[in-house]
């Protein structure tokens, strides 16, 4: 999916909102147990009760991953299944060396059909290119994440002042442009946000920690949207465990729909 | 495997080496293709003509991952087909809040049984506490890197010239000790690493870039050998593609051979 075309479903959904399938295998409905694949069965509901409301799906590896070999069936079938029209995320935090990098960006561009992927940049440049070298596919750099340690290194500053993760989109604003680019920044970082906006005014920002990480929507859209609105709100937990019982899906509608109708009002 | 245990191996064996299983389906030679898993028939094959000269094998991840559930089969049978008395360590570069860390810890400690994993440190303290929290496993936290990239954001300085890499190995030094965390430095990077073990005397670092990369072996010893040896030196490329044909097996054991006894006349 292009740059144009994520902007146009924004508009015609009034939402950017992007809903994290963080599927945990011991946190979905008991009933779902007695089905093949629990873990697609729970992201199918999920997806088909809230395909309409939502812009974007991120899925987190590690918890696919955890469940071994069916762990990376369930990722496979999912990601499948993600209607085409809507923007897809493997949240997966990779990066290593340029041949290494290369085979990552085939597994999520070439062996599953992701639109983009989370990138960790500590390694740089050549550990970043290989996932760029795909036509229409994304790469979201890591920036200013939303979690505590984001403060150990991320806020690290040079003798200019500049800190770390300012430094990590000023450099990388070269490697491509905001058609191929989008930025990792935590939802709870309201003045860093406004700062970020004048480095790169023109690029969508993958937003976490709305909801169980505590960030507010009306902060972040008063610091970071911009014109095309550039944001993709992310929330998982908030959503997908909204209810634990027969009518989970239900209830995760219900939770994104608060959201979605949220979002109505800053979309003109 | 306790870091007595690992010391002890490597005196038994007078090796420090790690062979790196970046076992690349495109690259195997072509009479394995006729097996149900052509990458695992490989490694074993590798393994068994390599395991009295090595001290640990590396599994780089993307290169099972880019297989798809092929590859994560691989990728465990080859876990289990690695004798225990010989370090294990995947090579995943993994890192996420900490919920998702805890997903990839168990990934890595529970649904396989790596010794150890490679961590990014750019998400900070709570990104890698989840991996310590497993009894007898390891995090191999990146610091320095081999590739070209590293100079990127790695050597980012602060106002005292305290450069990113020394501000990750001091930081984490408390998070945990050196019974439980190792440090990635690549192999050209002689005159850090001098520094880097002015600040952790007694931790083992896991050094790649021997071989294909382009380091010494004579100027990783002078520069980061210590009294217990704590280097364990990776080699992939250089060993398990040194040979193509149906010796490849073979080719790949002298080429460790090669490696290992030039490393006997360092350990006393």
């Amino acid at each position: 999916m292009n740059k144009q075309e994520l902007i146009n479903q924004i508009k015609l959904k009034k939402s950017f909102l992007c809903i994290g399938l963080d599927t945990d295998i011991q946190k979905i409905p008991e009933h779902l147990l007695k089905f093949d694949d629990p873990v697609f069965e729970f992201n199918k509901q999920i997806i088909d009760s809230t395909k309409d409301l939502c812009v974007a799906y991120k899925l987190n590896t590690a918890f696919y991953e955890s469940n071994g070999i069916n762990g990376w069936k369930s990722l496979m079938k999912t990601i499948d299944y993600i209607p085409k029209n809507i923007f897809s995320i493997a949240d997966a935090k990779r990066g290593d060396i340029g041949n290494t990098s290369k085979m990552y960006a085939k597994t999520f561009f070439e062996t599953m059909d992701f639109d983009s992927i989370t990138v960790n940049p500590y390694m740089g440049t050549d550990s970043v290119e290989p996932f760029l070298d795909f036509n229409n596919k994304w790469v979201i750099l890591l920036a200013l994440t939303s979690n505590k340690g984001s403060e150990d290194f991320q806020n690290f500053s040079n003798q200019s002042n500049i800190k770390l993760y300012q430094q990590v989109i000023e450099k990388s604003m070269n490697w491509s442009n905001d058609s191929r680019m989008m930025y990792v920044v935590g939802a709870t970082k309201y003045d860093s946000l406004k700062e970020i906006r004048k480095i790169i005014p023109d690029h969508f920002l993958l937003i976490p920690g709305i909801g169980a990480q505590g960030g507010s929507l009306d902060d972040v859209v008063k610091n970071g949207m911009n014109k095309d609105c550039g944001l993709l709100i992310n929330s998982s937990r908030s959503i997908i465990y909204a209810g634990n019982g027969v009518n989970f899906a239900e209830n995760a509608r219900e939770a994104a729909l608060k959201i979605k109708s949220e979002m109505e009002n800053y979309i003109s």
